[in-house]
């Protein structure tokens, strides 16, 4: 097997066969249709072995997650997802990897209807890159440049579980395994991002955390934020341990959590429950856009609190 | 900086503004409108350090070959270039580095009316992914399946310059140092393959080299075909190698020339002639499509050449 018959072998047939594909893996290119008055969303994404997952994951896991991140991506853009390609170097030919790998990926792919239409296999350090391709009305993708003062902030499912995953599984903490599948399953948001056109104002998925990701829609935006730190949806084990542990870095500055974050009107907010229901994603109010810049976050008992790191920097410490 | 800020410094504004790029980099995805009667042409490459390129590789090069590899993959499918997307892992952050490498992207970018659309910084061992988009009008693709026996078979440009650099660069030979542009400094053939829509039967580009690139066309058109070696566009440092060794492995099975390797049926040959005037790019027939299977390749005397290897393969040995 070349590197052309690897892709070929493991990654044929994934996802659906769909019509606008005019020519998928295999050529110099594929083709694909975009029917007219829709827009093209992409996004591109890397993950390397020991930066954004533990080298001991699961392949089957990692097929899922380099997808996930994409679909995230489209599902804040509020885009239906169509397409991927991947480009996949691995230090070695594996084909036991390969295919659970495939397996994890074709799996997602499945579920949202996404076809894998182009690739690339190289030697080197394990790193995958995915690009995503979705579809939107033209004019109806959610940017992030959108939230107005009086606005509410809104999240979906719950934040930490993946933070407090990364923090307890490295340390073999058998109690963190159950966290496992928050860090290296995520699921995107699709059907909640798709449900948000033409309701969110602004919207981002949190892949850096809470005050990282929202600082971007307040940049983008030029408003500020005032989130109420009582208000965050939390699981059990993350509630249980900022009660125990004081430290709201993990629902607020930890990464991962794949859910989405936006803005509304508040007279819009008496759509976001049957909007959860029939996404089937649990959604919380838990602030509001304010004027100014910058995100201020209120402790329970109303104090400010200071946070110690916002998201995580691939290139911390110089510049 | 952040990742985030790393890449809108130095890549903002990179290529020219667009009218079809609704949303560029800075948000979730990427929105791009593809017109109606045209379908979108993708293609995703990634280049590793020690693998592609070698480690003293000038960062501007580096930036040029990254998109100049997927710009080939365009050019054989008679693609327009219009989009791409980067997605680049570096061991540690380096603005000079940055500076050149988008400096050599932006360069052929510009060249090609490319816009950067979107993108991805991570740390990790140094690797580039990058994601090309084009357009070609609907059903008019060249693709890889049209060959059909008696037609002819051509090649753009000189064929292994940039193996022969591979060959001697590494021991520092510096006599060679003039084949280094061909190495790392690819031109793809953009306007010979746009030229040849309607006319080519079938088209690939030679990134793993003539013998294994034309022998894809072959699997997927189900034909054979017969190449006259004495007919192989050769620099002149190429063909005193040939000359010299006898070594028909450096022309024929080396990688990295990123031209165009195509078909067509011989009442079309006339066209050949003022196409390659108006593209730049010479254009010399080297042999013919045969029934049956496999590549013939006949030395200057009439024997047949037996290949020591077809191309590059990243996963050797094992399978």
């Amino acid at each position: 097997l070349s590197e052309f018959d690897l892709i070929r072998t493991h990654f044929r047939g994934v996802g659906p066969l769909r019509p606008d594909v005019a020519l998928g893996v295999g050529d110099d290119c594929a083709l694909l249709r975009v029917p007219s008055g829709l827009e093209l969303a992409v996004s591109i994404d890397t993950l390397v072995c020991g930066v954004h997952f533990l080298p001991d994951c699961e392949p089957e896991a990692l097929g899922h997650k380099c997808l996930a991140v994409g679909l995230s991506d489209l599902a804040a853009m509020g885009a239906e997802p169509a397409w991927a390609t991947l480009a996949l170097t691995l230090p070695r030919r594996d084909e036991a990897w390969l295919h659970a790998f495939a397996q994890g990926f074709s799996s997602l792919a499945a579920d949202h209807g996404v076809a894998l239409v182009g690739g690339d296999t190289t030697r080197g350090p394990l790193s995958i890159t995915v690009q995503v391709h979705g579809l939107v009305p033209q004019g109806q993708g959610v940017r992030r440049s959108g939230a107005r003062p009086g606005q509410l902030v809104c999240v979906s499912g719950t934040l930490g579980d993946a933070g407090l995953a990364l923090l307890r599984l490295p340390a073999r903490d058998s109690a963190a395994e159950h966290l496992r599948v928050r860090l290296e399953r995520p699921q995107p948001r699709v059907a909640l991002g798709m449900a948000l056109r033409g309701v969110a104002t602004a919207m981002i998925d949190l892949s850096d955390g809470l005050a990282a990701d929202l600082g971007h829609i307040l940049e983008a935006s030029g408003v500020g934020a005032e989130i109420r730190l009582a208000e965050l949806p939390l699981g059990s084990d993350v509630a249980e341990y900022v009660a125990r542990t004081g430290d709201w870095s993990v629902p607020v500055a930890a990464g991962d959590d794949y859910e989405l974050c936006f803005t509304l009107p508040p007279e819009r907010s008496s759509v976001l429950g049957g909007l959860a229901r029939r996404s089937g994603c649990a959604v919380r109010v838990v602030g509001e856009v304010t004027r100014g810049t910058g995100l201020r976050c209120l402790l329970p008992d109303g104090a400010l609190w200071a946070p110690v790191e916002t998201g995580y920097n691939h290139f911390p410490g110089a510049g």
